[in-house]
């Protein structure tokens, strides 16, 4: 049963930034969530058009208009969805706003300012808020965000990484990982650049970071101390994230192990599905079959010197907006998974 | 309110041929159906192999295991997704077995025997049922569909057709229409083909029937006489039907004609949208964004001599168990939107 | 024999406006030229840096800078890459620095200038040069681009409409044809933009200019008058162009009629193929095989009352600096293939 | 200078397994070649059709027909496009046949036959020859191939991973190397499967080798010995292989090491490429660049403890069809670029 309780009357929810990729897909989310009601859905740009203008798959679907960004009203939740380094800075003004405030941007995942200066290449804006967030991510922070206030979003390929080597770490069985991550083109966001024009991108395999990404930091806060190595490559997808990740094991480990390693550790979670098989087409998880989902899915397989993970999701659901209705239905003591029932597409 | 009524015991839908491509879309939208549970789903070459196997996007939402066709047993609702020409073979069989049976293939989409014969150059197996069944497209079979016993499937393109044309050819306004039709790979189904091979499909822009798709057929039945033609051409997309509509009409229209007519004609239609835009990226319909969903979208212009109408939809749904659904909803007296209520996904 | 004689000195050849993709096409299409050496090439915005920089098929081909336009000296051809509507105000400056001039923008297309101001929308900025222009297609201009000094480039999609309807219309046959053509996302350019985004473009069947396209202008001025209708639809290409051209004839024509007039016209064409094949995979024409070739290839199936031409081309390269160098080979005497020897890649 | 001495009498090849896509890549390629003429191309189930209805590209190239395999006559050079596994239970009969036999299949590639067992599951059908074939890899074995008669193929990931790594295996600086590599669909071959069904295989990352991959073996047999792992991911991309290596090494290495060492290693090297820019769009290599090409570029990023190379290459040429051609040119003595001038498309 992923459904609610329809007696209740539905929270308020407005969206600030409401016009991206991430805007978008929460804002379908919470359309389709049975104890919210979008209040207001902000765009400076966009103010006065109706939603679906920017937003095409919301059709028909709501009436709703872009208002500007300060004529959000008061709200039971209150999404931020804005460019990085926004939130931080207006984070004092908006945080009276709502009885939960929920930041998809970068802005609040790192506790640790030194951590966030170290890889943003700046001082934090509003260290003193980095305590008062918990990290959106359900799988690992679960009881603290039960009745919290602030939930940071989770960076899209932190959350690959993070649930690919979870089990590992929690056991302590990890000496070192690289993790190889294959990403599509709605990371970016939906601003034109030179990188995504259609011609230049279409069908490429490009490095986009190969050391020294931002995320790792996510999952060395997650997950602890090991040595740990990221490489980000751009493919041709528009949404999904993939990590393969390579792990040299603290003691050798066999398939059997990583079985019961890995249902331990997800067997109850609603959103982490294993995928091995040794027949059929789909035998690992791929990011297409989740478009649109809050899955992620993990496969994995043993050699002799080492393990390698995989997972797979879409970043613009279980990598971001899916998150945040994750950790609001967390924070409200919803049914985690109200709003969040889409099985995925295919063949797509 | 696209829900049915919850208090309602679900009736029990079966599905022969369950393991193609519109079967299983069919079993997604069943899955979702609020009315309906999934009693059997057959497969010969599956049989005793869970659903999830061939239908990774059914991947933890069913136990359900494909049964011999056979073991097929009598339920409230039968579909039938078997290839074309075997469903007028086996219906004699097979029509004690349901209520309701709803044939997706294309062996009692015509009335007319000589039609049958002359599109699908062999005289029909079972002319005595052609007559039985309503054609299973709802903006013009409605009536007749409410009750029916047996419904017919539609064909994707002639759906994309009968809609772009609908308004039109009601009004006598066509003299002269050509359909270019703009095609996905998963029309062709799930069986590998020299065609369907990856590196000789992605990216191509292939003319797959210049004249005489039977699909036309179709299209004169519902819509009577007018000089009609069709092209069909594949393109790079897997789900997904675009038919632009060349039309010479009988007098000149301007787009506030066509804006009367089509408003008229859909402005209550679940499943049609009129999108036609001045501004904005996505002005005219576009079959991306309708991936998953029941929608057609309808957009037009006219010049001086000729009007434009092109549609959109995806023919796994609405060119099929989409439209299947919505045929059934209609026919048992549901809601006629109960299970068909994704909207669908942007970017994508 | 597509070799020049490779005793000739070479021309020496100037680009201005060589950041684009026309430009890049062109330089490398002179690169591999074996009677032509690239002078200098422009770039107002890349002055200074390496071609490859921009163009990176080129890298270790050359070690050339674009230098700034106003930097350009004499030489022998000139070609112009610019924006539409450059040229224009610019032909007499530069007009006198080469003994050939080959512009590959709309400006100076058409002869007439009130078919300009129809189709563009403001008068011609100068008009007296139209005249010295000849239209650069070399099937239906190619007497009058012997020795000529000012040569036009060729809209891509007036390419495969032209060729497609020219044994047609010159034979009187056409009473009436519509033009739908699929086109790739590199037509529009090399500037980022919101529609040309990857995730808003990529699987896109997206209507771009369902009637008045100005491509038409240039079908009636080198075909003459029949009733033309032309619309051009975005799909999932970088490169290509298709057109099927709906054509109803003065008489009834057969598939034989039709082998015997393409063949009259094109048999010695050098760069239009006739593709019509009733076995295999690539019955007809399809732009990913023709992708950095200087081919037009044409099919073609008639029914009852209507013809089907199918053509398709690379639009950088027939439809631009591939014609463009074919009109350059012409002009100046040189074997007319010279330079334009790829025959393309499958499978790709 | 890429062209061989023209004066030469061409040498006579034929191609036995031609209607692959390493077949079809090869024709192209020998088409092309100044000092090569085409003898007989031949293939069992297309014997008597011309080459053009399999490869599309070659149309208005050739005119050859396909004969049956026993056909093939004496010639100079033979190049073996068979299924794995066939060379080698034909050699014996085969051999007699040419000056130089070039196997493009996996069969001579691993000179120890407990290699080949180990890793192919089976004893080597003809263990004799392992010792007269040189691997097909110029840039490891150019002495050894000057003046050979036996040469082997070289795999396509085992390539892109051998020329990550030589520079760094050479000066003994690997401890330890991760090889992600991802793969289009060309690999898989011409043969339709359920896995390369378009709709199954469009827009994939899907795990294709997690472990064990077989051209491991060819990467320890060049480079010698070090821990190596392996995982192959496909992706969306008919031709090209990337290869992301991240190498843990003996000792710390900076960005100015690794351009040391791999200037030094390449800057004579015809058809390896560095690739590593600061600024614009390539700033390391992509496969999409490579199509048609016998470039494999190499760029590389250290961070504290770990190196990453990236590699890229077309999977048909430098990984195949390419790579045999270079091969023959040196073994003929003739310039090694012959034949292989081709630089490549952008955008594509």
């Amino acid at each position: 049963m992923i459904q609610g309780d329809a007696t209740t009357t539905p929270v308020r929810a407005s969206v600030i930034g409401a016009s991206g990729y991430t805007g978008g897909e929460l804002l379908r989310l919470l359309l389709d969530h049975p104890l919210v009601t979008i209040a207001q859905a902000s765009s400076r740009r966009n103010a006065g058009e109706p939603l679906d203008m920017i937003h095409p798959h919301l059709r028909r679907r709501t009436q709703l208009e872009f208002c500007m960004p300060d004529a959000i009203e008061a709200c039971d939740v209150l999404f931020l969805c804005m460019p990085h380094g926004e939130a931080a800075t207006q984070i004092e003004r908006l945080a009276p706003n709502a009885k939960l405030v929920i930041d998809l941007s970068a802005d609040f995942r790192l506790r640790d300012k030194a951590a966030y200066q170290a890889w943003y290449g700046k001082p934090h804006p509003a260290p003193a808020w980095l305590d008062r967030f918990v990290y959106g991510l359900p799988e690992t922070q679960r009881e603290r965000l039960r009745g919290s206030r602030f939930v940071s979003g989770v960076g899209c390929n932190a959350t690959a990484m993070n649930l690919a080597l979870l089990p590992l770490a929690r056991a302590g069985l990890i000496e070192r990982a690289i993790c190889d991550v294959k990403v599509g083109s709605s990371e970016a966001g939906a601003e034109p650049s030179a990188g995504g024009h259609h011609p230049e991108r279409v069908g490429r395999v490009r490095p986009f970071a190969l050391t020294r990404h931002r995320h790792q930091a996510e999952v060395r806060q997650e997950l602890g101390d090991f040595a740990l190595s990221a490489t980000i490559t751009s493919v041709e997808l528009v949404r999904g994230v993939q990590c393969t990740a390579h792990v040299f094991p603290t003691r050798p480990l066999t398939d059997k192990d990583l079985w019961k390693l890995y249902r331990d550790a997800y067997s109850s979670e609603p959103f982490v599905r294993l995928v091995k098989s040794r027949t059929g087409l789909h035998r690992f998880p791929e990011p297409k079959l989740l478009s649109g989902t809050n899955f992620c899915d993990i496969g994995f397989e043993a050699d002799e010197s080492r393990v390698v993970i995989v997972s797979a999701l879409d970043n613009l659901v279980k990598g971001a907006a899916g998150s945040a209705v994750q950790c609001m239905n967390i924070a409200l003591g919803f049914d985690e998974a109200a709003g969040l029932g889409f099985y995925g597409l295919h063949p797509l």
